[in-house]
């Protein structure tokens, strides 16, 4: 399928959206104007880092590259509505992935509405590439940030964590709506999206909000995978250091945290109470009463 | 230098912007919301289609990728403010790629007044792709479509054409300024920036409007660089079929072409009066009185 013929094709595919003044086809998308402060995020995915094609197949890379960006407006408890999508097709690489790459953010889109308003398509030499930009909508009282936690904060996530390498990384659910839920139900100080590990983004949260924190080790809830994996590492390290769990990890005052303990406002999902902030510096794992200090980070990519 | 030294490097380089209320850095950005209509476009560059690294290194890339976002939005006559960017870096590549993308979009940007506001960073086998998702905003009296033309129409061009692939494809200025003069000064039936080459675009404008068109071919101004290239093309081939040159192709009513041709409103620009829309359909080649049909596409990418 060549290039104005695929835009053909995904002209047709896409719903009329009231938001939507001018979809795929011109030089740029045109979006009605927003009341509210506008949210943006990109992710890109490339095969051999955060996928392999042969293995997975392009449907599942489309519905993952949306879920990343999907998983980074729940972060600030807002909601998704229009994205733009741009791909690196590999010139000799198997036949209709543009389609299939299509339908697996489609599906996506449709649970979300979130409207595909655009994108660039190309093809080349390399592996396949893709990359996604996605507009959400803050939504009252504000965006939360990654630097609003206290020292005392309780600490949440919203589910289990570790093993995500053996599929959840590929079909996890992003937490758009419980995020919309609890910003609603309590004041979130602090919130991100564990994409680098419990750990890692932990550290984030504290470098951000200028504190430190320490996690209840038998308080971390482990997800079957990663007492699955076969690597001679304790699970506990896999909820700690995995990448790529798209949970929720969320810091509210101790009060709040009680409340949200005892009346588990979200259905379907188990708020667990992970650990708390605290003045001092730096991350301590708190394991049978004994205290150690973490690593601040997680995984990391290396660039150069 | 790894993600996050780079997340820092990049927020101690972004100037404070009153649109922004949070850059890099959280998991999406937040701007201020607009009055206007928003504009979304995305294009992304492939060492090896759009560039060659070893050739023109990657300051220069950097600055392509923005400059042919600009050149998008400048197609709606809207005003740049904001992109976001994500980049996938040759694990095995150059050291210092990522700083140097960043110099020459930053360059550009500070010109044309936009933020960068985000981004996502990786590394992979493959080679050097960057994409960039730009955000502007529309000017009254709102978006310059493609589909606006009618027949009996003027047509204009805000520069020479052909053999951009010389240089210009990688150095060119994006028309952003012109347009949006353009656009106070006249009413803008429809508009488009040239990329896919004259004869390919003008297709794409009379395809949304409608109609069809007449090119006069001594009317067309030819770049020296289509007079350079030595591969036995007549020059005026290249200004019509050659892609990326990144001017303006744009429809006006006849007393507006008269106008803008009599007082060539834009300082530096020659603004060249190339054809007119017609009722029929196709696109016509007008050449020492005698008439000659064009194919309705020039340089179209192959996707699979």
């Amino acid at each position: 399928m060549k290039e104005f013929a695929y835009i053909e094709w995904l002209r047709q595919r896409i719903p009329a959206d009231r938001r939507v003044l001018v979809g795929p086809g011109d030089d740029c998308a045109v979006l009605n104007p927003s009341q509210a402060p506008l949210l943006v995020t990109t992710d890109m995915l490339l095969d051999g880092t955060h996928f392999r094609l042969t293995e997975v197949g392009a449907k599942r890379v489309g519905r993952k590259v949306l879920a990343v960006n999907l998983s980074d407006v729940a972060a600030m408890a807002g909601k998704p509505f229009a994205a733009v999508v741009s791909v690196g097709l590999p010139r000799n690489g198997p036949k209709n992935i543009a389609e299939e790459l299509f339908q697996g953010m489609r599906e996506l889109a449709e649970v979300f509405d979130t409207a595909i308003i655009g994108g660039d398509t190309n093809s080349w030499t390399g592996g396949l590439v893709i990359s996604v930009t996605l507009l959400g909508e803050v939504e009252p009282p504000g965006p939360v940030l990654r630097s609003g936690a206290r020292p005392g904060d309780w600490l949440f996530v919203t589910g289990p964590l570790g093993g995500s390498i053996l599929g959840k990384h590929l079909d996890f659910t992003p937490r758009v709506a419980e995020a919309r839920l609890l910003h609603r139900t309590v004041q979130i100080h602090a919130m991100i999206d564990i994409s680098d590990g419990l750990a890692g983004d932990l550290g984030h949260i504290c470098a951000e909000s200028r504190c430190g924190a320490v996690l209840f080790a038998e308080s971390i809830p482990i997800s079957d995978a990663a007492r699955q994996i076969d690597d001679r590492r304790p699970p506990l390290e896999h909820a700690l250091g995995d990448g790529e769990d798209f949970e929720l990890l969320f810091a509210v005052a101790a009060a709040d945290g009680q409340r949200l303990l005892s009346t588990q406002p979200i259905a379907g999902i188990t708020l667990h109470h992970v650990g708390k902030c605290r003045p001092e510096d730096g991350i301590i794992l708190r394991d049978m009463g004994e205290d150690r200090p973490l690593k601040p980070r997680g995984y990391e990519h290396e660039l150069s």
